[in-house]
């Protein structure tokens, strides 16, 4: 940040991981433009799928690897960039520009919320900017306006008091991994709707014109079974993959274990099995009734021979944007100049807490400009960011800001 | 073996843990006994479960705390300390005495199983007795004529070719820990019996006198629930608790993982998920058999969306014995001279491959004479041994061995 050009910086200590904030306000007349991303990441296991270290960044066939090169890091750096260049060429900033960069995004931005809250005049822009999504694929940059929200869950079952020996026990008592197995499996249909009750009840509707359009998206079904590589694919049913993807709500275990993982054999029915597991919300769904709705079916569902612990480990609002708005059509056009392609209006099956938040407490439009691409496996080893991508979001984001001097 | 006054004594090298041999030929004209137990331990994983270390044997409360105290180490030592009882007050073991103890129990006995392919002559005896099984409670010393059978299997399910990011994918792409909850709740119905087809066809059925006599026995419920501890218990129906235990073949799940699986979130939806599993099984079922069954019905009940890589870890032949043979006779007898208590036959839900092996091979009675207790946490942490069963054991195994002198 200071060898962008900015002078004010500080580093905000919270109760988890510090705030970074820097400001310019030396464009009198010129709009504000509050940037945010994050420098947290998610953790790096397994370790031993990266191809080189995880965090050592690497250039390779065009990319460059390591954790946080597109989720966020690397599209952090692409604004530092583009405004370090602006700096150079007109010694100051064209616009008034405030960076807000957090370290808890991958976690529930609890912190910068606080932050947020008692920072309102301090914050306060004309519009939020944030690159933390992707582009719909190579040669398609892309402007999100519908996020998903996130809630995320734990669960620790408990049967017998220890673990016991499935030869001496086995056939007489509760396998809490068997209670945990049957429980996910009520938690589908056989059309892979989420049978919580309620949990569809007040899910917006788009219009036909909407769904049309983002249907008729160049979205290529072979990159996405490219990217994804299954035998198979499921989804719910009477929607379009995009639809599956971007506007439907979802259930899905992110984590299950209990019992022996070790080499060979242990003959053991555990005392515990556990399990993470989320749901992706849309517009619509409100995140603390859905939090509601989840435990009470699961509560439902288990059987009297195993005990239920169960945290709500993050709430997370769903968010979209009214895209036709001027400074949509200014991200569009200054796109258009990085990477000489038509931008799309796009949605993205991800979440950003902060964005929800920001949105509702300013009540100003909402720029999410993503420069990773989906294939770029952010949440997973092997991260990276394509480096033409980086390149031309740079010169993309450099015109944006210029251009919003005159909005 | 030494101390106790074996003066022939052999490591045995194999492919992948050694087998200790000690024999004593100087009775003759009196029977042959074979001892069998083993030196291997399961995992002593999760090791911060322990009071005491796992391997740092510790007197407390009137029981020895240590891996390997119940199963099967301490076992086995009560056996050398009656031999090296009679040794030192006759200058010789009252009977012909050969000692085979393996280092393989826990992981199908394979090494011992070739070792004793090569050796029948050596082996032979006129019976096989084993300390490796648990006493029907305190103050019940028992001979186990029954056990179960055991196969063990894992597999391993691919969805996605890598770990994906659940917004970015979720709710169009398959989910293998779904998958895997999927299949785990089909293998049992709602009345606790495992759905694999023919399953059940071979399973002999026991006499109303046998089934009579094990209902009959001393087995207390109370003791049960307090070992277990769980809020509730379920089993197949149509069977009493001990038959479930002993008589009736299971499915139990081992193990289950995938995902992420430490603090907080991460939100992924992983290309693998994980789980081992095992059945146990009764006399009339063949192992093969059973193997391939559950196989062919897991292959069918999983979505073409996930790839199965299905492995056979090990399996294992239930047995059950005549229990009216007169040296079973014997040995209730000399077991009431330890414990001063009536001995009691009863059936076991463990295995033991060895026996059945033993039995199918050389064709002479198996003993079987535990000393453990059902709640001393054989396979679990704070596994344990009660002195007091020691020491009478010690003191029951030295009338036996004394007493088949006149076999």
């Amino acid at each position: 940040m200071r060898s962008a050009g900015f002078q004010s910086i500080e580093i905000v200590p919270t109760a988890l991981h510090p705030l970074v904030y820097a400001e310019s306000l030396n464009a009198p007349g010129k709009p504000t433009i509050l940037f945010y991303g994050h420098y947290d990441v998610q953790p790096a296991e397994p370790l031993h799928l990266w191809t080189t270290p995880a965090f050592e960044p690497t250039v390779r066939n065009g990319n460059i690897y390591a954790r946080g090169t597109a989720d966020d890091k690397g599209q952090v750096h692409i604004h530092l960039k583009a405004l370090q260049a602006l700096h150079q060429i007109g010694g100051e900033f064209p616009i008034n520009i405030k960076i807000l960069i957090e370290g808890e995004e991958e976690v529930g931005s609890v912190s910068l919320w606080n932050f947020v809250q008692k920072n309102k005049e301090k914050l306060k822009a004309d519009a939020l900017v944030v690159s933390d999504t992707s582009m719909l694929g190579k040669g398609v940059p892309s402007i999100t306006y519908g996020l998903r929200g996130l809630n995320y869950y734990q669960i620790e079952l408990t049967g017998p008091r220890r673990d016991l020996h499935s030869g001496v026990y086995g056939g007489a008592v509760p396998n809490p991994l068997a209670a945990l197995a049957e429980l996910f499996a009520k938690l589908h249909d056989k059309n892979f709707r989420v049978t919580v009750p309620g949990f569809y009840d007040n899910v917006k509707q788009l219009s036909k014109a909407e769904r049309k359009a983002l249907n008729a998206l160049p979205w290529s079904r072979k990159t996405f079974q490219e990217a994804v590589g299954a035998p198979g694919y499921c989804g719910e049913k009477g929607f379009t993959t995009v639809e599956q993807l971007w506007i439907r709500p979802t259930l899905e275990l992110n984590g299950l274990w209990g019992g022996y993982q070790g080499e060979g054999a242990k003959t053991v029915i555990p005392s515990r099995a556990y399990a993470k597991f989320s749901t992706r919300l849309v517009p619509g769904q409100d995140p603390q009734r859905i939090a509601k709705l989840v435990e009470k079916h699961v509560r439902k569902l288990l059987p009297k021979t195993v005990t239920c612990k169960f945290e709500v480990l993050s709430t997370g609002k769903p968010w979209s944007a009214p895209y036709h708005a001027p400074i949509f059509q200014r991200a569009q056009a200054a796109l258009q100049k990085g990477f000489n392609q038509k931008a799309v209006f796009i949605r993205e099956g991800g979440s950003i807490p902060f964005v929800t938040q920001m949105y509702d407490t300013f009540e100003v439009p909402c720029v999410l400009i993503g420069f990773g691409l989906p294939d770029e496996n952010a949440h997973a080893p092997d991260e990276h960011l394509y480096l033409e991508n980086y390149f031309s979001g740079i010169k993309a984001i450099a015109h944006f800001y210029q251009d919003l001097a005159t909005l």
